[in-house]
């Protein structure tokens, strides 16, 4: 009935973490532990200094149930995690005859050559740690049960070496830790703002917390005109947990159903949009002027994109607009390159020229030049082009260059999706 | 001739940060703090919790002249850096009318609407603290020097905004923490594999590196076929630092001459193409099949690229490469999409179509699927045509199919900044 999810430690160890390199092994074992109950609740980076590195490994045994350091078990000078851990954990390091052998015969079968002897020190091993083996290089792990329901994990920094050894790591960690069932959800949204879904969802989510014996956790992301939440729910049972979350994801989508584009981790509005016409065999093309092909570029992320998107033109000049689209010159003098009249005209001029079903223009200022009082930098217009109709909108948005370019696009695609919601 | 460098501590803020999202703060200011002669000595990510979070401010305050938290300064109520240092420093919130009125205005400004009640925290400042204005955004940032010499600061997390702050903050720093005068020197190389460059930079550095009274650091970072070389000279002057720069950048570029496409910290290979069409008064347009707009998006991603590129067509289908391109039918019979041929034929048909001195072609495979056994995941054939003649050159590219989209895009740059190269 308590619960107590595990909390864990992750230091990685390195230099270079400080200096530039960015860190991926927070994110993989992140998403690798999440799904067991145990959630990181600090990653630490440290540099390949034996003080500083020991009293890290010090402070995490003392905090949580578990402590897992990455990297610092080559065998150069400044690879220093098995001393470090040795001196945290008071057990001193013995050197392994039989994981000595094993090295000097790596070394012999793949690289023709003799170990050096600085390499003896990848053999020393935690006094009462077991040996995780490393497949895909000379640095093995180490595992120290410190004390009872209290693990210490030695992994190795390479990404291609410790990615195959999370498999070994996860089924004992399961095993020692035997957690509460855990589920999580993960919703989208757009074109709302980050405060106003948060307005809305955080009742709710309020509301459910209180029942007994399950725990409900969150968080809101917003990102360029997106909105990412995620939802964790624990509960005793694995089927209360997954009731809930569904009660809840259900709750929320009501709430907010014209926003919500789609559930799940790697969900994305370009999906989206793409399941959808799918679903419909329907057809898309575009005609882009300040995005500059960036929405044709979206929409060709996704394998498969091509059985729906059948082209785009990126018209910058006025004479593209009128050869490529066949926008009258007439059009662009009257009203201005950047004009709802000239969008409508793209939609529908890339429609007809590639035969699709649906048909996108977009023109507007994305700075940081050339605004003017009556058009301003980030002054957009966006057209659908529908075997119905075209619809235009106007959109002014803040921030620079690239960030316009970017909401142009989110909401290009958001226009297209709502052609396809019900009672509109 | 002291060379004391000043530690710092790096805390970053978000529950999203140990649940899976990539953290890339941490390259960044290590990259721009390094040139200060500031190192980090820690970086942290802490969740969205005010114990933890306190915790951790408290103990960097303890330890280290300089304390950095990113993020958890949004409106929502999971945005807790505020609080967290406010308590850890021991300076109370107090709130800023005239911040509450810039937010206001923010908001009537660009939405169109009421300040949601829950933004007013955003205005909430550290008793003694300086604000830092966030031109990109709603969360202001803040400094306080919470002793003498030793300094908290508070930085929003969405790097689009947090980028742009950094250049009071590194200013102000310098000030405040007058360390060994220092320069740095960024050299970009691309076509290069990052282990070539290595090798040949690596004697060279070391070569200056004797010279006494100076000290000479670098990094090598490789990223999707680009290699960017950064340097950091330390001594007693600055003229001493800026010789040996200046030296080493000279003996480096002669030795890379090839691949070398300029200095500069935010120097990008698009700005090089760019600057090359500028000098020369030429322009170009591009037809992109697998690479789907992302040359076009990347052509535009500068201001003022409007000069120079003309347009684009993104044909995804063989129909659109017929009628917008005019690429023979028969070709596409006979050698397929995919191959020498056609994109020779796009590069040719667009700058035709369109009148540009060059002209761009891109046919590949970007995967996962679609790839035989002649036609291998990853093929990607490129052409140039100029007013003289037509290049093409064949590519074999691994990876996921973002990565050889990526470095498709990569190469075709590469392949017109070429052409404004002497002695080829």
């Amino acid at each position: 009935m308590s619960s107590m999810s595990v909390n864990g430690v992750l230091i990685c160890v390195g230099s270079e973490l400080l200096r530039g390199k960015i860190n991926t092994h927070t994110a993989t074992l992140a998403r690798r532990l999440q799904p067991l109950g145990i959630t990181l609740a600090r990653e630490e980076s440290i540099p390949d200094d034996q003080v500083a590195l020991t009293a890290a490994i010090r402070r995490g045994l003392a905090q949580y149930p578990l402590v897992i350091v990455t990297g610092g078990l080559g065998p150069t000078f400044d690879d220093l995690s098995r001393e470090a851990a040795a001196e945290a954990s008071g057990r001193p390091l013995i050197r392994s005859a039989a994981l000595l052998r094993g090295l000097k015969a790596k070394f012999h079968k793949a690289r023709y050559r003799a170990m050096p002897p600085m390499n003896a020190r990848q053999a020393d091993v935690m006094r009462g740690a077991e040996i995780l083996p490393n497949g895909f290089g000379t640095a093995p792990g180490q595992w120290l049960e410190w004390s009872p329901g209290k693990i210490l994990i030695l992994l190795p920094g390479p990404p291609r070496e410790l990615k195959p050894m999370l498999d070994i790591v996860l089924a004992r960690l399961r095993r020692v830790f035997k957690t509460r069932p855990r589920v999580e959800r993960h919703l989208h949204f757009v074109g709302i703002p980050e405060s106003r879904a948060d307005q809305k969802i955080r009742p709710l989510i309020r509301r459910y917390s209180r029942t007994p014996g399950v725990q409900v956790d969150f968080t809101i992301l917003a990102h360029l005109g997106l909105v990412d939440f995620d939802i964790f729910v624990e509960a005793d049972r694995a089927r209360h947990a997954t009731r809930m979350a569904d009660t809840i994801v259900k709750a929320i989508q009501q709430r907010l159903c014209r926003y919500f584009y789609g559930l799940g981790e790697r969900h994305t509005l370009e999906r989206a949009v793409g399941d959808a016409l799918l679903a419909a065999r329907a057809t898309v093309s575009v005609a882009e002027s300040c995005t500059g092909g960036l929405l044709s570029a979206q929409l060709t992320e996704l394998p498969g994109s091509s059985v729906y998107f059948l082209g785009g033109v990126v018209a910058y000049s006025n004479r593209m607009k009128e050869t490529q689209l066949e926008v009258p010159a007439e059009l662009l003098a009257r009203h201005g390159a950047v004009s709802a009249p000239v969008a409508r005209a793209m939609a529908q001029g890339i429609r007809a020229r590639v035969d699709s079903t649906y048909g996108i223009g977009i023109t507007g200022i994305a700075g940081p030049g050339g605004g003017t009082k009556d058009k301003p930098v980030g002054l957009v217009f966006i057209a659908l082009a529908t075997p119905q109709r075209t619809r235009v909108q106007k959109f002014l948005f803040t921030g620079a260059r690239d960030v316009v370019r970017a909401r142009a696009v989110t909401a290009a695609l958001d226009l297209l999706r709502q052609d396809f919601r019900p009672h509109r």
